[in-house]
C-alpha cells in the first residue's frame, strides 16, 4: 500500500468523495496504533456523518474494523455457524432461548454480546445473575464450549475489535452516534469477526427502539444485509414491533426465571410474544443452516425443539461449561428476592392502547436493572412484571405492571413514570404484527 | 446565560439548526478555557463545514471570537480608524503604501497583522528587513505610536483573538480550512479586534490567490462585508485580479524596496499595477473615513498624498517609532544584498500570455523569502524582479525575471519553476481590468 496521509483520507471524505479501500484501511489502521489524533478520527467521523457511506466503502469500514484485533475463527468447528443480533428493546431475551435452541438443531450459535449502555441491561448482565456463570471466557475457552455443546454466550474479550471501542466512545463523544452507516460497522465489525456464516438481524421499530421511524429502521437494515452478504455471511433482517415489554417481565433475574419457563415447556401466557419472535428468528437461523427448508419449516421446528425439551438440555450444558449453577433453574421464582416490590394498579376502566415504551425502559433502569454509568453495576433482581398487553380490555383497580427493585427508595419515581405513560382509553385498538418486514439480499 | 452543553452545539449544527447567540458564544468560552476537547472542536468545525452558517450565525461567530482576548480600544485615538485586509498574494505590499497615505490624509490605521503561513512573507517578514523597526508592540504602545503618527504596523500580541489560533491550528489539522464561514470568521475577528470604524477589503481572484474561482472569492467578500456591517463598521470588499505578481518585485526587502522608491516619488514603470491598487483602496478607505464624497476622490486624494511626499513623511515617522533605522531609505537598492542572483532569460519570442502565480509564488518561498514550516525563518534578501508583465511582446534572449537568494544553491528549482509557468505564446492577449468587482453593504 502506497503511503496514504490521514488528511487527504479527512478531505475526501469531507468533499464527498468514495474512499478506496486503501485509505479506510490505512486510517482504521491508524485508529488503532494510536497515530492519528482524536481531534482527526472526529473530524472525519462527522465528515462520514455528513457525506454517508456507498455500500462498497461500508463493506471495506465494516471488514477493516472487523479485523483490527483478534477474531474468533469457526472453522475448526466443523459447522455452520449462525448468531442473531438484536438492535435492543424492553425486555428483550429471545438470545436465552435463541442460542440453545440452534444448538439443539445441531447449528453453532457463538454468540458474544458487549455490555449494555442503553436503558435496561443486556445479554451478559441478565447471564450473570446465574450463581456462577462466567461470561468473561478467552476465544480459546469460547471455542471449546462451542465445540462441546454448540452454543456460548460470552461478553466482549477486551482484543475483540479495538477499532470498535476507540471509534464508538469518540462518536459517543463527539455526537456522530445516530449515523446508519456508522452504526452498521460497529454492530456488524464485531457480529462478523465471530466467525459467521448466517445471521439474523432483528431490527426493532416503535417507541421503544432505538429508531423510532419505521424508514430508518428499514434503511440500517437494508445497510446491515449487504453489509452482511458483501462479507460472505448469509444474512438477513426482520423488521420487529417494540412498542410494548417484550414477554412477562423485564430486568435481569426475572428475565432469566422466564426463560427457564419456557425453555421447561411450562410458559406463562404474556410470554406469547416473546416465544412467537423466538421461533421465528430461529426458523430464520435454521432455514440459513441448511436446517429446514424454509424459514415457516424451520419456525416449526424450532418449536417442536422447544417443547420436546432437547433446547432446555442444551440451556443447562451451555450454563454449566460456563461454570453456572444449574439448581437455580429448579425454582426459579423461588430465586428472586427483590427487597421491596410495588403493584401499580389501573386507575380507570379502558383498553390498553399505548405507551412510551422507551419510558417504560428508563423505568426499568431507574429501579436498578440498567447502568447510570458506563461500567456501573446492576441489580439482579430489579425489574418489572407486565400483567398486561396492548390491546387488553382493563377494570379499574386492575393490577397493569408489579415493580421490584432491591431498594424501596427506587420505587417511587418508576411508578409514576409508568403511570403517566400507559394509555387507558377508550378507543379501538388494532393489534399489529410482530414481524413487519423481512429483508434478504435479494430485496436489496 | 442557561447552562449549554458543548455537545448540544454540536447535535444542533451536525442536523442543521441554527445555533443561537448563546451556544456559539458558550462553546467559544470552552474552546478558550480548555473545557472543549480537541475532537469535539473538530467535531464542531467539521460539522460547520458540511451546514454552513446564517449570516447571524457568521456574525455571532465572528464576535464571540473577536472578544476571546484582548482587543484594541481605538476610541482614545479621537479619529476614524480604518485598516485594510488582503487574502494574500504574490508580490502585495500595498499595506506598505496605504498605512502612510491613510495616515497623511488625518485618519488612523492600527494595523496588526499574523504571521504569514503561505508561499510568500507577509507584512511582518517585510517590516522587519528595516533594521531596528520592533513590529512586537504592546497594545499600549501600539495605541501611542497611532496616537503620534496614525499608523502602526506590527504583529499579532499573544493574547489577541486567542480563539483564532486554537481553532486556526485544528482547523489545519483536521482538514477544515477552506470554509468561507470558518474563513470569514477568522479573518474578520481579528480585523475587527483592533477596533475599526471601517474595513476595505482586497479579495484576490485568479491564478495567484487563495480562492481561484472567481465565485468563490465572490461569496467570501459578501460573507466578511456582511459580517464588518453587523457589527458596526464600515465595509467594502474589491475584487481584484491576482494572476501576476504585484509590481515589480516579489520578497522581503526587494518589496519594502519598491514602497520606498514609489513612496519618494522615484517610482518604476513596473510597480504601475501597484500604485494603482493602492491609491484605489486607500482612496475607498479616505471615502469611508469621510475624507472624500467619493471613492473617486478618495483615490485622487490619496495619490496626490503620495505625489507631495505626505505619504513618505508618515512613512518616516512610523518606521522611527518603531524603532527602525531610516538611513537605508536613502538607497534602498545598496541595501539589497542577496548572496547569488541568476537572470532568467526568454527562450523564444512572443508574447507573456500567462503563468500560474501560485507556482511563482511557491518559485520565491523556494528562494528563501517564505516559510519552509510555521515559525521558521525568512530570508531578507531572497526574492524575484519581474522584467515583464502579462501582454507584454517578449524578445528571445530578453530577461524576464531575475532571481535573488542568499544561497546559490536556492536558485536551481526556483528558475526551473518559473521558466515553467511562464507562458510564452502567439495566442492575442486580452488585459484584465484589476478591480473586477466593487461589493459594498447595499449589494447584499
Amino acid at each position: 500500500m502506497s503511503k496514504i496521509h490521514p488528511i487527504d483520507v479527512i478531505l475526501h471524505k469531507r468533499d464527498g468523495q468514495e474512499l478506496s479501500r486503501d485509505e479506510i484501511q490505512s486510517f482504521i489502521t491508524g485508529v488503532v496504533d494510536g497515530s492519528i489524533t482524536d481531534a482527526r478520527i472526529a473530524s472525519w467521523l462527522m465528515a462520514i456523518f455528513q457525506r454517508g457511506l456507498s455500500r462498497r466503502e461500508l463493506a471495506d469500514l465494516t471488514s477493516a474494523m472487523r479485523y483490527s484485533g483478534e477474531t474468533f475463527d469457526s472453522a475448526p468447528l466443523g459447522k455452520f455457524t449462525v448468531d442473531k443480533h438484536s438492535t435492543g428493546g424492553v425486555g428483550d431475551k429471545t438470545s436465552l432461548l435463541i442460542a440453545p435452541i440452534v444448538a439443539a438443531a445441531g447449528l453453532a450459535d457463538p454468540m458474544i454480546s458487549g455490555r449494555s449502555l442503553g436503558h435496561t441491561g443486556g445479554t451478559l448482565d441478565k447471564m450473570e445473575t446465574i450463581p456462577g456463570y462466567n461470561t468473561q471466557l478467552s476465544l480459546e475457552e469460547f471455542g471449546r464450549v462451542l465445540a462441546a455443546c454448540g452454543a456460548s454466550m460470552i461478553g466482549q474479550t477486551e482484543n475483540l475489535v479495538p477499532a470498535d471501542r476507540i471509534l464508538y466512545a469518540l462518536r459517543d463523544h463527539t455526537g456522530t452516534v445516530e449515523s446508519p452507516n456508522l452504526i452498521c460497522a460497529s454492530i456488524m465489525s464485531k457480529k462478523l469477526a465471530s466467525g459467521l456464516n448466517g445471521l439474523v438481524l432483528d431490527v426493532k421499530t416503535g417507541s421503544g427502539a432505538f429508531m423510532r421511524r419505521d424508514e430508518d429502521a428499514r434503511h440500517l437494515a437494508e445497510l446491515m444485509v449487504a453489509t452482511g452478504e458483501a462479507s460472505g455471511t448469509k444474512t438477513v433482517a426482520l423488521l420487529t414491533r417494540m412498542n410494548e415489554p417484550l414477554g412477562r417481565f423485564a430486568g435481569n433475574w426475572v428475565e432469566v426465571w422466564e426463560c427457564v419457563d419456557i425453555l421447561r415447556d411450562r410458559s406463562h401466557p404474556l410470554s406469547a410474544d416473546l416465544i412467537d419472535l423466538s421461533i421465528t428468528l430461529a426458523g430464520w437461523m435454521l432455514f440459513l443452516g441448511g436446517k429446514a427448508e424454509s424459514a415457516d419449516e424451520g419456525k416449526l421446528r424450532a418449536a417442536a425443539l422447544l417443547h420436546d425439551g432437547s433446547a432446555y438440555a442444551k440451556w443447562i450444558e451451555m450454563v454449566r461449561l460456563h461454570g453456572g449453577d444449574v439448581s437455580v433453574f429448579k425454582n426459579p421464582a423461588a430465586h428472586h428476592r427483590p427487597a421491596a416490590q410495588r403493584v401499580l394498579k389501573a386507575e380507570h376502566a379502558g383498553t390498553l392502547t399505548g405507551m412510551d415504551c422507551t419510558e417504560v425502559g428508563w423505568a426499568v433502569q431507574r429501579l436498578g436493572a440498567g447502568r447510570e454509568v458506563p461500567g456501573g453495576p446492576v441489580a439482579a433482581h430489579a425489574g418489572i412484571e407486565m400483567h398486561v398487553k396492548l390491546g387488553d380490555r382493563i377494570e379499574a383497580g386492575q393490577p397493569m405492571i408489579t415493580l421490584f427493585s432491591e431498594e424501596g427508595a427506587l420505587l417511587d419515581t418508576p411508578e409514576r413514570m409508568l403511570r403517566e405513560t400507559l394509555r387507558i382509553t377508550h378507543e379501538p385498538y388494532e393489534r399489529q404484527p410482530m414481524v413487519r418486514a423481512v429483508i434478504a439480499a435479494a430485496d436489496l
